[in-house]
């Protein structure tokens, strides 16, 4: 039975962008797990596969319904354990949070500083006023204003980014001399900068671009084929 | 045979405050292995056991010598693979690397920017010219200047820690439901400035805090026996 993976989408439906789906789609390469992907805009989010409070990535697999990308991570190694596994141990199982806390408290904010118009402008009608709704709430302003008196800069990306490339030069991955779920933890966040605002605010080189740019090519340039905003 | 380990001290030699070296005399009782304290001070460091530009903590047990606290780990888990795990699988022997790189890179220049001058007074005269022309070459600046121009508040270590915090909102430690390496690499910075500054920097409260406090009261209160600045 194929796995059915409910991702994030603007208007264009192929314009995949939501950090927390990026990971799960390269994790189900890393297991090479096929998959189906099934858009879905802001807006219908919560009510997916009759869910009250639902949020993306939601992956159905036969009879099961996991959510939230960590959740799903645990699933897929559980049930397929025979598969690549995507923490490699007990100990990483439980570090990998410390990752996603640092890629949420660290970097999300200073992506989302970045472009957060341009995720607002590729959303159909009814999501602007979904995304704008719910996000002027959590940050206690306009979207408009947001986005000009704490727009942020590549260059704080870059310094956001510097316990990655420190690490990057003595390991190839956060995983060792393979990526595990944590890196595509991290690859999400940038991977969501890229497909909704196009390249100019990565870093262009150094070890974190040449680390983002082979995870791009991996699994057949699964990454890469959602082309940059 | 004992295991040596040789660690920084100043003046007073019972007064052991480097990070590096509380990473290892937690990995020790970890493993629940005994050790003999070395104390060393800065100006003779680099020549330790014969080497020519050592770094503490160094241990030696039995014919092997050992330097650098993470290459420590990974041999007493080498060697003592019979004893609980400091990394617990092959995926956290990695990503412990990208909890060395965030401490190093975002903890512990908050760190010197708080107590640089209390780590200088507590050092005999030779170590001072030592320290000061080590560190000065390393800073651009003289120690003072550094320490003023600098300074680092416990607001700014808060909030540097965040990642930390929200971590701890999910789990009890780094490594889970008990701590690893990576939780002794962080412990390691916080008692640093216990040590050298007391305890008025620290965390007062809240889950960081709270974290701290399991881990100084751990293995029979070791952190917690050598005291506050």
């Amino acid at each position: 039975m194929t796995i059915k993976l409910y991702e994030l989408c603007g208007v264009d439906e192929t314009n995949l962008f939501s950090p927390h789906c990026w990971k799960i789609r390269l994790s189900l390469a890393h297991k090479g797990l096929s998959h189906e992907t099934i858009p879905v805009p802001f807006s219908k989010v919560a009510t997916l596969e009759g869910g009250s409070k639902r949020k993306v990535p939601v992956l159905r697999d036969g009879d099961e319904v996991i959510e939230e990308s960590y959740e799903i991570a645990l699933f897929l190694d559980r049930k397929y354990p025979e598969r690549p596994s995507l923490f490699d141990g007990d100990g990483a199982r439980a570090m990998t949070q410390f990752v996603i806390s640092w890629s949420q408290t660290q970097l999300h904010p200073v992506i989302a500083r970045m472009c957060l118009m341009d995720i607002y402008n590729r959303l159909a009608p009814v999501d602007q006023e979904h995304f704008r709704i719910t996000r002027e709430k959590l940050f206690g302003m306009t979207l408009e204003k947001f986005s000009t008196e704490m727009a942020a800069t590549p260059a704080d990306l870059k310094k956001t980014l510097f316990p990655l490339d420190n690490m990057l030069g003595r390991q190839a991955f956060i995983g060792g001399e393979s990526p595990l779920f944590a890196d595509y933890v991290v690859f999400g966040a940038l991977q969501w900068l890229r497909t909704v605002q196009g390249e100019d605010g990565l870093p262009k080189d150094g070890r974190v671009a040449e680390w983002f740019n082979i995870l791009l090519d991996m699994y057949d340039g699964l990454g890469r084929a959602t082309k940059a905003a």
